[in-house]
């Protein structure tokens, strides 16, 4: 697409209608806006088929509120990820229609609108504890347009917790597996399944865990195969790469 | 469908086909093959879609001419993979049709046959050195009947080869990204493109690159979204998600 | 005896008792109980001897306190570990009867009971900081049914301090040594008994001791033989390996 | 029984039988015999129920052949392990009824004698790979005077070759899991058994396995209790351990 | 110049003007000033270009008050950084013309002159949570009297909004890249350009980034070439090498 | 020493001023005081010449006061080390006399004595923010009757700091360098005496300093000879050894 | 200048010179030549003023010499690093001209000619084993048009061996400190000169090193400022930054 | 020294024996010589007390044999540690009365001649395979004319070898603990003597040992007092610690 955008340019100076100078400028401001602190990538939705989200680890409050009002004009809404419940309050005051949503640590700028996109991405978890990764990756899914559904709390130590739900399984498109510990339900629902299955490992764990490194490298050497692993925690990223192999079914193109 | 199995069943013993003792015997052995030295595992094509794969690194060469022997008989093909050029010789003295690319590392028991499957996996490096674990990929790849193609050496430190072959990424239906170094490919191909992403680290480098750490975490911490991430040098297994994907695609179910 | 539970149920569809659907419907149900964000696995005692304990990190205070009342239906009592102490203030409101220990950062719903099994589990530590995970130790051991003791301060650094114990030592069915710094008591230990030696790292020391990983590195070097690991501070996990352990003595089945 | 070695002496300094000179010479020589490069510990087998056992890897041909030809006096049979072909061709010449085990890379005075010890040791892999571990382990376990029992492939991506198998897990004492790659199948054995579970981590896997570093974090974080963790590929070590249980049921005391 | 001042003073021993004992006295006491807590450098300047700078992290306040006091009488202005704002309340107080930059947590004793050095330093950022360390190294760039200016948020997710900036990259000497989560913006501008590039690693990120060891091991392999790196977060860093870079220019000796 | 105290044992058991049974209890009880939750050694300063020091961290303080009480019935003074301020209060009020150094974060129950021991252990440190751990030192070399002086500041950035400082290297019996950062201070001095010379790694620094871990490996792989390392901010370890070497002069013993 | 090529298109468009179809092939093929496995980047000396040096590890022979021979179309001479003596052995088979320096494991196609730079580019190494990592470094600068030298062997255990050649830091323009084991040097030299210094790890050292870790640690935790760190053992990348900094010299542009 | 040499210079420039020119060139050549490849530091034994030993590890063969040759001149014996024995074999030729040890790797170029100095280095290791560092140690301690002594294989997993060695351990003057595993050895031995103690840990062991790492970071974290750590395998080291500090007794200076 962006041969495209640089042909119809190229046409445009050819038929007349722009100037080489305009064309040039053109091909520059063409995919984002600088506001300041922050390069916005309004074209980002074309290139990749997901518009920027906020992630807000790091970044100043107002900043956040800037970026979020300049984003809206282009997008029917907007996901912040990462973003503390204190920061939340602030920027809850300046969009009221907004939610937060204190497990996942995200806010969307409106509420979720129902589905629009064809096959479940369904999100498993090993335990209780990850929960928060799990919402995260549920409230993206959703934020995306796909339907989404968790499975909590059917980690190894009781397999038969997770075979007693494999009509689950079956029914979804993307399975994304979230566990900590020792982050060995991935490779079990690798071996079971013929579906996708994406690993978040989590922080969920002591000691020799070393906040996720076990998970981690447990899931990176699992032995099932079919298996794609993200960042630790990061519930966002599993459910974009999910996003990006149920929007290749025809019915999503 | 492993629920399909116990229903099968249990209706049998309900109609008198089976007694419970039967029953319990067909429970237990219906989906391997104990070999002595292996537990072979047929029923997983069924259940997952692919095959067992003999993973040769650490197997005695008789060991694995068995199990190349007993996979054949239910299967139309054969792969081994990480199999050394020394243990390699030996085994094509039993296996006359079979073939081994040295670059690869790996065996297949008869000739690939045309992709039988609709969408491209397209796999791309970047660099010269980073070829056996795309090589890896593209066998794998074609090995599970798909359509794939290789696109060597364009690395970030020279961007615009990449930006110039735009329409080999667009037209295929995902993309494995093949990297050592810093291993920067994978976010800036992640950024570009909207089908899924399957990041593999490679070991070509030295020094800090700790035998492919360096690009994992780069990957592994892409500011690029849509990007799922295997083990170091783990070309089959990019190759197997990948194909995960590309046969949910309705026209290869 | 899962097979038997499979036999049992497979049984009664042939003498008519139950429908495939219903027999179906059994296999599934059994082991556990769904409560929205936890499945309790109320069939964990029957399978590995010990009921499922709560562990609260990461569980918000709500979720442990309907964990707990689910639980305490199907169990005598029930253990929840890793509950600081403000969390501990808000469920001991709902269950007026439980204790909590605030070094063992722990919690019983009802006041133990004598020990019930045969065979002590010695619990041995290198310093007095180490105390906090031999009470965890202890407590669980207690929990379990066991005797138990704690043997407190016999470092390496005075090594006469432990020889002169040896008594105790003779006496335990399995002994549980907790060692930070170099961790140096587990050999020391498995070099002077017949018994064997459960090996717990703690998270004390500073700077190169990296939050336990010198110890645990120790301990898997042992010199000695007859000495397993757990997670560093997992009191919890050593009390259950020692009680899996004193279990199997006849006099325990 | 240090303090029967000390309080017996002690007591025959007063009656006269041994000066006090004597007793100290006793005190001091009692346990060991120092052949120059070494200090065999003859008396361990009293102490720790276990007889010393060679570790050959860094050690010269000559010493280990010394260090055989004096502990063969004070035991009806030696074990050598981690010793490489080559050394053990050497050996073998001085011991003409010595065995040695190419994959156990271990050797052995004289042939194994009949179990005298009650109490199976079950020894499982996740994979073929895992063998020369799992049969250091049997050797071991065999040496030491265990019935002992090697079910192989068994790992947790065809998870239904362990499931149908769980007879032999329910007829063993102690169960020792060895696996590679990411070893998650000590965590669905520990939920599985009510036996002590002895987890060995395997050095069998590449890129960020790490030689065994992914397998060995994932079991030392297992969801499961009732798991002890020895070092890397440490055969030897979980059979020492299993021993030490073992021994501790009546029948063998 | 070390030599220089050897010389000197060896030659005013030779010519009566110094004695021996004072010749001596001159080399100890010559370029620093003992305040009892610190060895005040005076005379860096004169060796490396650039004065003293205060690494006020770890450091009592009273004492950084009293190290600027001293620092003053020798320069015409003093920079401080890794300054937290609650020190630098108290410091401001004895220092009323001080300004304290809080993004950057520098403090600079003096308002910034002008820029008396030919040749900019252009700092990039890969995303808008990189600022505090970019803007770190501005100060520090204009308080060595350089040309400075930040382009923020041009990561390589969207790789055009750095292409389009391209004429910025082209008229700087020497450009500092910011970024944190893979660091990947290093390799593609050190790709692009002939400039000398310095990059610099941040903390920003998650789960596997360890607190900028992957933007760091990143940017270490680079496949680009002319790319220095320093410490992570360590924007000071990166101006001072960029300053001892430009100094160099004829015009600016 | 012993050896020493067995034979006198055993002598009063001949000669009869002795029973068996009260010798036993002699041999046991002899070097220690068990307090319950700490086994004070009592014998350590007989045994190794340092009476035992009491190490705060993770300690409850009402054991931290019980053991100053007892030790301080045995020694003439007692040090605690690792005692945070809001601690060491509630200490204070207990032992009037006591003296706490809130940089050193130790106290000392009695004001020290003058040295009693001869020569001077010399601590060097590379900043200003590693007097913390020089502190310490200091305070332990003082306590344990030694002269002892801090030089701080010399670090390598301005080598002609510590060249002027040559005498008073020379005039110390032992040397201990203190540095944070990149620890080289350690390999200057080594290159510069011949006193041996004790390294401090510090945790001061950022990034890739890894709390410590840099200068440790820095140290370790000194390019000087005559120089032995402690662990990170370990000043006590660090003066501890220098002691253990200046009471090896004759005129110390 | 990537501005430039598409302006100077885009003209070429406007006045009719070239269409459309034509232009956008141009901006395609402009830059590199794929020559199968390889994609050679002949724009890049244009790009960034060094023209693409073949990284030869992990290539096949076959491989090195088509590339070399491409390239040599567009160079006046061809740099091949990381070359080991028995591909190069075969490789000068191709290139009667050809050098190999088996010091830096290096090949330049054609003898090197005389500096055309202004500028001394100064390699200092702490060791003699420094000397392969020196000798690549040198290789480079004087292959890339540079003044260049080498001094060996000035470590820190003796700081005046690199006191007393002041004089040939003074007269150059750009320093690159090689240095194994705790790489102290880079430290010293950066708290003695004014000039940029290049610091470059080497895999020189044992034990605690790492392979490099230690010294790169070191390095980047450096106290003295104006130091810029590449990876380990990477004398050519060293060579590439500082040949960077002296081409900013107006005689050189 | 150093100022005793400066002053004598600046004296004999005032007393016009010397030039400034002149006084300057001597500043400069006089404690080193310049052989091309390497600076031999001929001061050092001044300096330090110890003369240069050659550390031969990547170097070449050429370069040693000149080494030794130089450094011959000025010393009575020449040291050259981590020779492997194919350089030592070509070494040898040209100095027909040099010895090689090939179990220290090192060659002496003269004979061993009786000790000179006061004051026994004991040497103790935990098992046989810890000879070859406690080989390079002793001979280093009998080059520099210590009286030394081995105690081999006196680990803890038979702490009884070590406490009936406990004579040897009194008469020494320094001990030296060499100890892979996981190190316990020197926590055992700091805590019984009052000696100064030099921990050496070796790379014997395998898995989670990390060639090494587990005992280092076991020994840093050591819970005894008085211990001093030096790299891995360091045998060299820690001689010239033990030798550092032996000197220091009167009778030796």
């Amino acid at each position: 697409m962006m041969e495209n955008n640089i042909k119809y340019i190229l046409n445009a100076v050819v038929t007349g209608l722009t100037t080489v100078e305009e064309a040039f400028e053109q091909l520059k401001i063409l995919p984002y806006e600088n506001i300041g602190f922050a390069c916005l990538d309004h074209h980002r939705k074309v290139r990749t088929g997901q518009s920027e989200v906020v992630f807000c680890q790091g970044k100043e409050t107002e900043h956040i509120i800037t970026i979020i009002q300049h984003l809206s004009v282009h997008n029917s809404n907007v996901l912040a990820t990462r973003l503390d419940s204190q920061k939340a309050e602030h920027i809850l005051m300046h969009f009221p229609g907004a939610q937060y949503d204190p497990i996942a640590r995200s806010l969307i700028l409106h509420p979720l609108s129902e589905p629009i996109l064809k096959g479940q991405i369904l999100i498993i978890t090993a335990g209780t504890a990850d929960l928060p990764v799990a919402q995260e990756a549920w409230l993206t899914a959703r934020y995306l347009g796909h339907e989404s559904e968790i499975l909590l709390d059917v980690g190894v130590s009781g397999i038969h917790r997770l075979l007693n739900n494999h009509h689950l399984l079956e029914k979804a498109e993307v399975i994304i597996v979230v566990a900590g510990m020792e982050g060995a339900l991935a490779s079990v629902v690798g071996g079971l399944v013929e579906q996708p299955v994406i690993a978040v490992p989590t922080s969920v764990g002591y000691g020799a865990h070393f906040q996720g490194l076990a998970p981690l490298l447990s899931m990176l050497n699992s032995c099932a195969s079919g298996v794609g692993i993200v960042n630790i925690d990061n519930g966002y990223g599993a459910a974009s790469l999910a996003s990006a192999i149920v929007r290749r079914l025809p019915a999503n193109r």
